[in-house]
């Protein structure tokens, strides 16, 4: 009854992955692994203490009898073509973001798996199962703070990496809020603007940072995201819902509350890993209980594909300054 | 010693003044007042019991021997003729907010006083003069958050009757963000831009709510104000500075905790005068004492011209969905 | 009708007082001072600019015929006469705490002024003059929390000096608390404990630092006072009401929040000067109101000598270790 | 390698860890269960779908050869002669609390397990293992707060049932504080004292309700714990440490924040459940893997004595009003 996972990327959120699922998590042991760089593949397997075969290649991988379902946390450019070999194997297949590196390919996976006649793929947007959304959605579901008209965001990092450049703020962080907002307020965005506040003095020279970036869904809902990747002071996600009758705030992380030198205050982290670090587990565990109930959930091919449809047009934002229409089609009725 | 002031206008926000430069500020006494109900004008004097004379009309008050300082508190477009008689008779005037109800008026006062030679006006702008707003300056200026790049703030009255139309969110509303954020950061307006999120439910039916405005300043700092006045919840003023290195924010005004019901809560404000209730007397305090000591400082004619100039944008901006320019004329010597 | 005070002690508090009569409150102006130190009374007087006589004494000047109403903020240990001197002239008198260094000579002032037919004496507690002590009394009052059971308390300084010792955690700091958590229950004490928690290291050798102090009320409700005065950290007044149905807590000073280096602050106040400042502009502005209405009010001589009785009570628990019940007579209908 | 469990007592507590070992934590699975209601025994094994035997009585169980650990969930009184049952058979051993229900009863356990010659037993106090306690104590020993002096503590329910009567304020309650703040700041009791404030109507006819219990520790530390148990408000958990140089607080449950009805909110539990149920599988899962790795940790025999010693003298406290001494006898090495 234990499911019988396949691993393709043994880097860094490939090796968390199989830890959870070897150390944390229950009903699943890893029993297959491969990586561009095998060697480093074999390491994991022994480090790990697991008892899993190393395959040449994720395609050898996915055929594997006894591989009964799929995590791909490889290089972002090579999930598509993995995605759409586990679904031509009828294998579930948990895909870490970006389901696929442009809409286009988001797209083919989702004619796929229709094509397939039922649902395979979970992408790896682990925020719905942050127990903070959770609740605040909760909130919004509830009615307590009537429609959203408004949602004032901000994702914020204390610093990047010089490789970090300005269509990442998009790519990389953004596409967190594009996923998880469309799943708060149920709704689909269908116009994005982008500004650009002053850029930091802490910012690479090949990044604009802070950005702002400006959402409005099939609802009317407005939204605005503060991008800020420099701003050295923690890892703060911010998020706050302003309804017709009432405001709903993100919860801030639990903390000791100190009286010390003349200051009240409590910790912001510093690390996005603890941020979200249960969100992380309990995304896979619903994923693989989910596959042990015949019933893959959570974020879906579809979503994977809207997020990437919306950051198309962010990007397109970006350089253009304009406003730009967001054109998702039509949802089938299969992601319904 | 005291001041011997004159009051040109005495609806309710005249009586308010009068009652603070006779029961609570120190250092003035009001002997003339004026209104364009008479009947009502003589009422006030005997209701406060006021050793003050009633002048027929404002323009007789304003030259009147013994009125050392004008308070104008009348009818909006009846400001500008009293403020520019005032400044020919050499009088300093506090004029309630708005200065003039036209750019075009408010640059006629400036160019009245600069001919005059010094400063004689006084603007009824309060919130610079709020304790909150100003411990909030103190920590942008003390360099503790770096330089600022983004303003997230927000305008929130609990509902608005018949009379208050979409283009009022900007004349009485936006009206004070446009003022003290311009104090706050030192800086200029160049841009703006206003958004329509879906409209509540518990709007009327001439008036979008919410809006939200965006403003860029001349040093490229973002600012964008929620404009909320059916809210419902409470009267909410926001505004948090995100700078390079840290965030500030404007205090919550001081309320009990309390733990009851499930819940831990403190009360919101539901009145506008309690929010900033010291902050007037403070300002009008600033007034009296400036005059007394020969020097008229807080919002000048300058910022009350400034203001109209960005507000006139606003409006433009809410008629055409474009960014529309702030043009501002290089600020004179005589405000530096 | 301003009303013409005379000022006995222009030590620090003397002056504070004497520049709040002059330049921040209405109805008063100080015509005439003393101190035991005349030079510095002469020095006073011309530094601030008063337009004030010297006295000799405190009793000539209590005398004097347009002294209409007295401030007594000279050493403690010269109030009760003072004091008592007003009262057979007759005279309204604000007294700074203590009202007499000892019971028996709060006593012999209560006596005093029942004996003289009305109330003349407003003694110097300010606590009961403060917004967050009154909305905390409000919420009480208001039965939203129902009966009150128990009190939290602290009273907290950074640090004290050399001369500051055991017995004055007692008369120098819970002397406010013995005040104003009367008021705020509208009820007495009938016993008190002291424990001596492991003493700071910052402690000076003839100090027990901190202390905890157990009230009981004459309707069981149970209070615990922390008395930490060199608690390093910040001046922090703390104060929570546990009642039958919920629990409300002193308002905390309003403050900028701060997201900065990995934390999320405000700053609390480091000097009890700042915590009541406002508070002593309206207490002593309920006095001069007070005398010029005809009617004193504010703590009264029974609530100094209740405040004795208990300090006092305080003073031996600390020595016996014991409960030591408070003996407070009966309070007179006078004082209803 | 999987841990084979078995349990005795399948009442609700029974059931939750019957539960979480079954469908939440890594490593064991419940293969004999038993309980004094042999039906109840079999009817959890049917419902939860356990692979597990029924065994006549605990004994026979402790005995069984294919169980390796032993999960005691029993009634209070049976505990002591069950966990007596698996020292003497070898056998790891998680016992819920009470330990023993009398001292004497802990005592004799105590001195099983030295004479066994190393850990078999765990007691179940989940508070250690909460995150906010961890936290706390993580600020401790880092020395951010300098020596703790003093602890400020509250243990408020909604409301207790008509069996609830005024002991059971220490042996129900006051329990978990007497383990937790001793773990806390690694100290012992020396004394404790228990006040009664005035008793809220809320209470039943056999209960005092709320009580104040004053420990006083080996190093001198002040401890107030405020045990209310018919707050109705909510579930809330306080722990305040003051420090010699500052003051750490037990983090507040993360909640959504809320802004309506003129009120900033967030949510208090209610359900004491809901407030430590991470704690709980926390705590068994140290259990299972302390138990797999062959070292039994947490809550220890001794630590289940010292709680019973001081409840004891709680106890007393309350019935007679004094101060009354805890004499723990000294630590043996074997607990060190």
């Amino acid at each position: 009854m234990t499911l019988q996972l396949g691993v393709i990327g043994t880097g860094a959120i490939g090796q968390d992955h199989i830890r959870r699922c070897s150390q944390t998590l229950l009903g699943s042991r890893v029993v297959a692994v491969t990586d561009i760089n095998l060697e480093q593949a074999a390491r994991v397997v022994s480090e790990l203490g697991l008892d899993a075969e190393v395959y040449a290649d994720g395609h050898a991988l996915i055929k594997a009898a006894h591989v009964q379902a799929l995590l791909v946390t490889s290089w972002g450019p090579s999930h598509e073509a993995f995605v759409l070999a586990a679904i031509a194997a009828g294998k579930p297949v948990f895909c870490e973001k970006p389901l696929a590196v442009t809409a286009e390919g988001c797209r083919r996976i989702v004619e796929a798996e229709i094509a397939h006649g039922r649902r395979l793929v979970q992408v790896g947007f682990m925020r719905p199962y942050d127990a903070g959304y959770q609740a605040l959605k909760a909130v919004i579901d509830s009615g307590r703070i009537g429609e959203p008209l408004m949602l004032h965001c901000a994702h914020r990092n204390p610093r990047v990496g010089e490789n970090y450049q300005t269509d990442m703020a998009i790519t990389d962080t953004l596409i967190h809020e594009l996923d998880v907002l469309r799943w708060l307020l149920a709704d689909d965005y269908v116009s994005v603007q982008v500004l650009f506040p002053r850029t930091t003095r802490n910012a690479h020279a090949r990044l604009r940072d802070p950005q702002i970036v400006l959402l409005e869904t099939a609802r009317g809902t407005r939204i605005d995201v503060e991008v800020f990747v420099n701003c050295q002071y923690g890892y703060d996600i911010q998020c706050e819902v302003v309804g017709e009758s009432g405001i709903a705030r993100l919860p801030e992380p639990s903390q000791v509350q100190l009286r010390s030198e003349a200051t009240l205050s409590t910790a912001i982290l510093m690390d996005w890993k603890d941020r979200f670090i249960a969100a992380y587990d309990v995304e896979l565990q619903a994923f693989i209980d989910g596959v042990r109930a015949g019933q893959v959930g959570g974020p879906s091919a579809w979503d994977g594909f809207a997020a990437a449809v919306a950051a198309d047009a962010c990007i397109q934002a970006q350089q253009s300054g304009a406003i730009v229409p967001v054109s998702l089609p039509e949802r089938p009725g299969f992601y319904a």
